[in-house]
C-alpha cells in the first residue's frame, strides 16, 4: 500500500509547460478520484465469462480502499471517492489519453534506493 | 492477436435482463471504440517518471492496432477508432464501472478447449 500511495502521489505523469510528463498530481494542481474496481481483478483466460475469484472479499476490499484514501489525504492531496460496491456512471474526459497501471504486487525494484 | 479479438468480441461482460454479466458486446447491441494507448506499457517501478521502453515503436504499434480493428470488423462488430498517436480528449461514461484487462501475453490456458 505504501507503494501505491507513493506512486499515485509522486508519479510525474502530468505535462509541464514544455509538454513533457514532468509534474506530479499536486504539482499540476490536481486532485485524485479513487474508485474501487473489482472487475480489474477479473480473469478472462477461461472461457468468455470473467472470473472474479482473485478479487478481495468486499469487506476487506473496502477497508483497503479507505486506507489508501486516508493515506493519500495525509500527503496533502484532495481526494474524492466513489461509493464502494455501487454501480456508478463515472463521467470523465480521458485526457491524452494516459492510463498507467500501478501494480502493488510488483513493488519497488530490489535495491532501487530512489524508491525507499 | 487472435486472443485479443476473440476476447473483445466474445467476453460476456454486459448485463442481461437479470443484471448478470451474460451478454457479449454484439448481444448487448453495442459497438467498440479502439484507442491505442502506449502509456499502458509504462513501467513505473523505477523512480517517479514512467518508462516507456516496453511500448512498441509507433509504426509497429499502428500496424497492430489497425489489424485488431480490421479483424474485429470481420466479426460483424461496428468499430470506431481514435487517431493513432494523437493527444485526444476521450469523453466517456464509465458504466459500472467495469474495466477488464485482456493481456495478449497470457493467451489461452493450456489445454483449455473452449478457447480454440
Amino acid at each position: 500500500m505504501d507503494y501505491l500511495v507513493r506512486k499515485i502521489s509522486q508519479l510525474r505523469i502530468f505535462e509541464d509547460a514544455n509538454g513533457k510528463m514532468n509534474r506530479s498530481v499536486s504539482e499540476a494542481g490536481g486532485s485524485v478520484l479513487i474508485v474501487s474496481q473489482f472487475t480489474l481483478a477479473a480473469s478472462v483466460r477461461k472461457g468468455n465469462r470473467p472470473s472474479f475469484e482473485k478479487a478481495e472479499p468486499p469487506e476487506r476490499a473496502s477497508e483497503l480502499c479507505k486506507e489508501v484514501v486516508r493515506r493519500l489525504r495525509e500527503t496533502g492531496l484532495s481526494v474524492s471517492t466513489g461509493i464502494f460496491g455501487a454501480m456508478m456512471a463515472v463521467s470523465l474526459v480521458n485526457d491524452g489519453p494516459v492510463t498507467v497501471i500501478i501494480d502493488s504486487r510488483e513493488g519497488p525494484l530490489p535495491g532501487w534506493a530512489g524508491e525507499r
